[in-house]
């Protein structure tokens, strides 16, 4: 397949094409920096072209011409995803859903938006309209966008009380454009929507979102500190198992991870400090500190409603889920990360299990989460980079203990998931995407069946740096 | 003591006291009738007079009356509960709250109100002001007040997903009066809660209740048939753990539950057909279809946004919770009930144990609550009722099997409760009525501390039929 991008780019020429270098090279990128193995084989990565459709029939426009001239489209919101969801490895067209941005209904419980519209806006205007809010966001709200969450992420703020965003009831209903001759319009509910919910934009676009909400509270926001990390984690996993108290966030970060990289907090903590950040509505307030006076080793370090700091922290959760990791590099540039699984029931036990092994090496870092019904963590642990192959063994150590990985040193979907082929994915991929030119080299399964992920999966087509 | 009885009410005549005995002797009865073994102990107390405050003002001129003339004083709302808690076992007054029903403040998460206010009032009241409704309510909702609910309550509709009302952050403050020379107005938050919530009104007397609020969504209520009994457990349980799907309840009645006792349902079901009833939040009914399709077993049955039913089911909540005992008692009358606790991990492998133990002597009826964090039931097992000897034998082997009964045959805290002392509602019943004239008879730990649990207690200064 030979792409005619110069064509491609001539057809599409009426509409916000960009043309300056700089701005191409940095709307080709992600957050996939935060991992060295990955800035290691895409840091030369760029589109030929970027476009940024205004209308959903603007989507279709381009995706029929890119279709006509073979040229692969790789479709981004913010680009604030860890796992090079949004590098366009095989170049072509980047197409930047920005300008889709409109909310167009608000609903008790629900909402109607287009993807590109910011998770802040989103959350402002649900606000405005009637005091709801997302279930749940990611910690990079203030810039990412709706449609790049949902394409690209997997939870965050919220999880603790609602799951993750494959589980059902999670997102309601996608809008979904393919990518053919004649593009069609889909739209998707209930069993259909794991087809292209966290599947980077590889299978169909979306060009609408129907996403549930929740009431929004000014949460108040805290960080409790513990001499005993393990007390830690068992507060914060304890809050949340209280079922009358309301909470919206509950992060554990091993000592010295606040006073090494949180440098707001660092004044009010000591190196031995383990930290726990909260975010609690403000009518489950009694009981939580009724909660926390029954655990005399918490201790307050900083709440929203009632502190004396002279420079505020900001948003709690900008100290967790992803934002914990963005933190320590910025400290310390030798710092990436893992995603871990401590599933229920052996959570508690598996996350002593491996900080024993691995600490200080690898900080645990958890999130509070609910699977099944269950809270659990989700672990996102900061790891001291020496080598790719010290990396691999900390990832296999992690397995053979009995926690999953999600691997973020990978940019297939497979590898950074479950390391299974998604046939519901790739099925709808055959239907929708017949010529394979949407965010190519993502899906292992497309491009080699029999992949037996016994070592990284290198995608052929990926453009070799110059 | 000897209650001057004439006194008292002689200088509370300016206030608006019951003179008519019919209404004194329907003032003096809640729903202990439910069970067998009350009503044959209960069904002839009958207080001395009725008063019904208007203010709290009032409602300390009660108090400080009946201290002086050493009356014993029995506080009720509707009188809904089936343990006897606001049966005036030593005669004397019984205090009406019914005009104490002011809602005071509603704001973002929470409200204020007297506790005479019914249920349904309090949440019609919420819902336009703010769209909002309490978090759980009993399925007396149409009849019963917040603080019969709070005083004489544990949880209801909603327990699904907030727990008990016992549960840190379901009750957020309650103000209370002592019974004393000069009675004392207090406020109770946090630990303090626990001294008078859930007390029978034994030691103070609850004029205000700040309570926290959810959502108010116009919940889809449904009838959902199986034919295999543990398949509809399991699917209850299944749904609550789903943690995108709101809902509200999710309640399972054993065959021939359905058909013998729901009138309206019957000619939509058979005689095997175990029934789940629920509701689900609108934005969550997507969620809860795709959860219900993987269940090929599960049939819709009804559902009260789409239905040919000639005529309706009424709320689906008045067929679960206590309401369940009261519609199978219309049609049987020799029906009672158990209320049965199947914790966590057990509760289904313990339901299933049980259930093939005693059915159909002991028809299956759980309410998917949470507790802890987990989904676990609380059963409400309707009993056919043959003697006193067989319903004790019937909750021994309960207990034996592990399933904790709050037995609904007693008329003590105790014995309804978790059969220990409550030590905090003990030592607050010292300070704040002295001369223990709050509902006695009802805390045995006030009146025999060394009681062995080992028999019915049996209160000596239960007045005798006359």
């Amino acid at each position: 397949m030979n792409a005619n991008v110069a064509a491609a780019k001539a057809a599409l020429s009426h509409l916000d094409i960009e043309g300056n270098d700089a701005a191409i090279r940095a709307n080709s990128r992600d957050f996939f920096w935060y991992s060295p193995v990955l800035k290691a084989r895409l840091d030369h990565v760029v589109a030929d072209f970027v476009v940024r459709p205004r209308t959903e029939a603007e989507v279709i426009e381009v995706l029929k011409v890119c279709h006509a001239h073979d040229v692969p489209v790789t479709t981004r919101g913010a680009g604030t995803g860890n796992y090079g969801q949004a590098m366009p490895l095989a170049g072509g067209c980047v197409m930047h859903l920005k300008h889709l941005d409109r909310v167009k209904e608000v609903h008790p419980g629900r909402v109607i938006c287009e993807p590109g519209v910011l998770l802040k806006d989103l959350d402002a205007a649900c606000k405005a309209q009637s005091g709801q809010e997302l279930r749940m966001f990611s910690s990079t709200w203030a810039t990412a966008t709706i449609g790049g969450f949902i394409a690209g992420g997997s939870g965050g703020v919220g999880s603790c009380t609602w799951g993750a965003l494959r589980d059902l009831g999670n997102i309601i209903r996608l809008r979904v454009v393919t990518m053919e001759a004649e593009p069609r319009i889909l739209e998707f509910r209930g069993e259909e929507l794991a087809r292209v919910s966290h599947a980077y934009g590889t299978n169909g676009i979306i060009t609408e979102v129907e996403m549930p909400l929740a009431p929004a509270y000014d949460w108040v926001e805290m960080f409790v500190g513990f001499d005993d990390f393990m007390k830690a984690a068992r507060f914060a996993e304890g809050v949340a198992n209280e079922d009358g108290i309301l909470i919206k966030l509950a992060s554990v970060f091993e000592a010295p991870t606040a006073f090494d990289y949180f440098q707001r907090v660092k004044p009010h903590v000591t190196e031995g400090t383990h930290l726990v950040g909260l975010m609690v509505a403000p009518h489950s307030m009694d009981g939580f500190l009724t909660f926390m006076a029954r655990r005399p080793d918490a201790r307050m370090v900083y709440r929203s409603d009632d502190n004396d700091w002279a420079r505020g922290p900001g948003p709690v959760f900008e100290y967790g889920w992803n934002h914990t990791t963005l933190r320590a590099l910025k400290v310390d540039p030798s710092i990436t990360y893992l995603q871990v699984r401590y599933a229920f029931p052996r959570h508690l036990e598996l996350v002593e299990r491996i900080r024993n092994d691995f600490s200080p090496e690898v900080l645990q870092h958890l999130e509070v989460m609910r699977e099944g019904g269950k809270v659990m963590f989700a672990g996102l642990s900061l790891v001291k980079f020496t080598t790719e192959e010290r990396l691999d063994e900390i990832i296999h150590l992690h397995e053979a203990a009995g926690a999953m990985i999600f691997n973020p040193h990978r940019y297939t979907l497979e590898e950074g998931g479950r390391q299974t082929v998604d046939d519901r994915q790739l099925a709808f991929k055959r239907e929708a995407d017949p010529k394979g030119l949407l965010n190519p080299g993502k899906m292992i399964a497309w491009d080699d069946p029999d992949w037996g992920y016994d070592r990284m999966y290198a995608w052929p087509g990926l453009k070799t740096a110059e």
